[in-house]
């Protein structure tokens, strides 16, 4: 008798932008002529640049031809964008890593909800609270986050970041085996200084533990003296794995192409207490189950490491960003509490007079047909926040703005 | 202490085609000038059809526009390839599938690898012997498979499939959990008549075994009685889902888009015997965990579907079939024993005199610079074969054919 993995039904019935997304349905069903302007998933707006799209044609045209043609690729990824990784996206910082600690992919979310199979079931994890989705409800699939108590699992550690702590986690005082950072955070859009990165990898040296690293939104940082990897720090490479993703970097939501580092000196213990190179297990994890990443997309993502597509795309991530500092402003005029925003498209505000974050999600899309996110679908730590996301055009961001402003008089 | 998941330490260290790619590096170094003809690894070759090639560009134009611009997709594909689907690949068949039935991804392998991750984790499998070793593998890193003793695995019922028994592979006496099947059969070449496959639907309904079915080469189906899809057999929507893929169909190795089917009067049940739908846990799954395919892709998948693209890809499909009728005349002309072929691109022989399947593979990589693939790497019955794709273009096929002839005198 086939029988179901019980562990997806503990799962809450919708992820979380599902939800939403059935909300503002419902909304616009009754009110078809509201002009609804969604601040909500953290889905760019903006046009792939030039540099992009004639690559992209490039490679279809390639395509079309008995020469040109590809069909299967290496399934960690053509060494063309492997290399423009490297040189890039790495070395600029100091970073050595080989070409085979490389593995493109679809975009992060794949792997940062796929990377656990390697780890066993039973592992303890540990996230920052509130965090994207996606860290937890993989691991609840297979059983590793334990049960739910009160939006709790029983399995995972929550270390809170809130307006309280500054928004820094506190390191653990015992020990945990796998952690879950994200910098630029999603969704409070806090960074973190390489001082507090290094307490981490400390921390995960000292005890044996496995950092994931998802650097998604690191194109945002603005200050000089914030990480753009984990790798910058000194012994990341044996304690940690990096999620990078063009989605936000260059407008690939769609697209659908970002990589993951995997060191070769990251290992994971057995219960005798021999190393297992984790490298080497994600190679065949991909082989298995994986074909690789469209040939288009990954033409795509190595025109951004052109001159041009440097140029186009830091125009972009500039684009978004005049919306976070308008939005910080504004709403800090209107006397909201706001934080992040600076070195990442996200704000990340607290909602007024203890509102809940559901209670004020609706309040703002029936009041000003403005969709947030609630904090809280981040987990508890994030019930009275909201997320805003600086993704929108100019003038749309504009409009909601001024909606707000009209809404809270 | 992050520990790894053990599991996959059981598996075997390569996976097959990697292992096949060493060996034929291994031989080039030796040989520099040597000319290969890979007939291994089931790649195509032949150029993407001008209707495919034609939507690409139009969508890339498409994003490089703010009204035309796509960000995320649903995870479950667009609506115009879902409604293609539906109106080409099941409505002239008879069969009704809604909308939420189907599941874009990014080819075959990844789903029929993901989809046992909705399963109970001891559940047992069972396979068609040959088979493609994506389908134990993925069951092995979560331990389903059990451990392996010469080279079979505990918990894996093998049905084999043989020159002996005409590959129809024989009904289990015992209750199975998961059945994987294959049509038109990877590796053999084989089909299965709707008479056979009503047998394994009948024997699914009355055990309450959920068949995995992968109907990635029905497009490759010559003759008229052969069904394409398993909803052809009454009853197959509440025990079976259904994985295709237009990697073979149209070229897209390299592209990367295929679907999925969940119909949902499909159910697994709970250990207490409540019956739970799988559409919506897979639906869950792929929000979770997947992002999407490619925006170009999809629009690549739904112009083969445009009378254009139908034509162009029924000719492409018949010059590989031509390769195959080829193939097969030569091979046995020459004295060799071959199945398959004749509704699939693959050419399943018996290796001469009772050589082993990697015996033979050496052989004839060193004799006559071509390659196989031995047949042992599909399972254990697939010893003593080695299988030959179809998909080269027909000079190399000729060439290929020309050197075997020459080799066996």
């Amino acid at each position: 008798m086939a029988l179901v993995n019980e562990h997806f039904l503990k799962l809450p019935d919708n992820y979380l932008f599902a939800d939403i997304a059935k909300k503002v349905n419902a909304f616009k069903v009754m009110h078809p002529k509201a002009d609804v302007i969604s601040l909500g998933i953290g889905d760019v707006t903006q046009p792939l640049c030039p540099a992009v799209v004639e690559a992209m044609h490039k490679a279809a045209d390639e395509m079309a031809t008995a020469e040109g043609f590809r069909g299967y690729g290496p399934e960690q990824g053509y060494d063309f964008l492997r290399e423009a990784i490297l040189k890039n996206d790495f070395l600029p910082r100091g970073i050595h890593l080989d070409i085979d600690e490389i593995f493109v992919n679809d975009g992060a979310k794949s792997d940062t909800g796929n990377f656990q199979e390697l780890i066993r079931w039973d592992n303890s994890i540990g996230v920052t609270d509130p965090i994207y989705p996606v860290y937890i409800d993989s691991n609840v699939m297979i059983g590793r986050a334990g049960t739910v108590t009160g939006g709790r699992w029983t399995n995972v550690m929550y270390m809170p970041c809130t307006a309280e702590n500054g928004f820094v986690p506190r390191i653990p005082e015992h020990r945990v085996d796998v952690i879950y950072l994200c910098y630029p955070n999603n969704p409070t859009g806090t960074v973190i200084t390489k001082t507090e990165l290094r307490k981490w990898v400390n921390y995960a040296l000292r005890n044996d533990a496995l950092i994931l690293y998802d650097a998604a939104y690191q194109a945002y940082i603005q200050d000089d003296d914030i990480p753009h990897s984990i790798y910058e720090i000194r012994g990341a490479r044996r304690c940690a794995v990096e999620f990078h993703s063009y989605s936000k970097t260059a407008g690939f939501t769609g697209v659908r192409c970002g990589y993951t580092v995997v060191p070769k000196e990251l290992t994971a213990a057995t219960l005798t207490g021999e190393r297992i190179p984790l490298n080497h297990l994600w190679y065949r994890r991909q082989c298995t189950k994986f074909n690789g990443t469209s040939y288009i997309s990954q033409r795509a993502a190595e025109a951004i490491y052109s001159p041009a597509g440097k140029e186009q795309v830091k125009q972009t991530i500039g684009y978004y960003m005049q919306n976070a500092c308008v939005m910080l402003a504004t709403l800090r005029r209107l006397g909201f509490e706001v934080y992040g925003g600076e070195n990442a498209p996200y704000i990340w505000m607290r909602t007024p007079c203890g509102s809940g974050s559901w209670q004020f999600f609706e309040s703002l899309l029936y009041g000003a047909n403005v969709v947030c996110t609630p904090g809280v679908g981040f987990g508890p730590s994030g019930e009275g926040y909201v997320r805003f996301t600086a993704f929108g055009s100019h003038e749309r961001i504009e409009e909601a703005l001024a909606r707000l402003e009209k809404w809270t008089k």
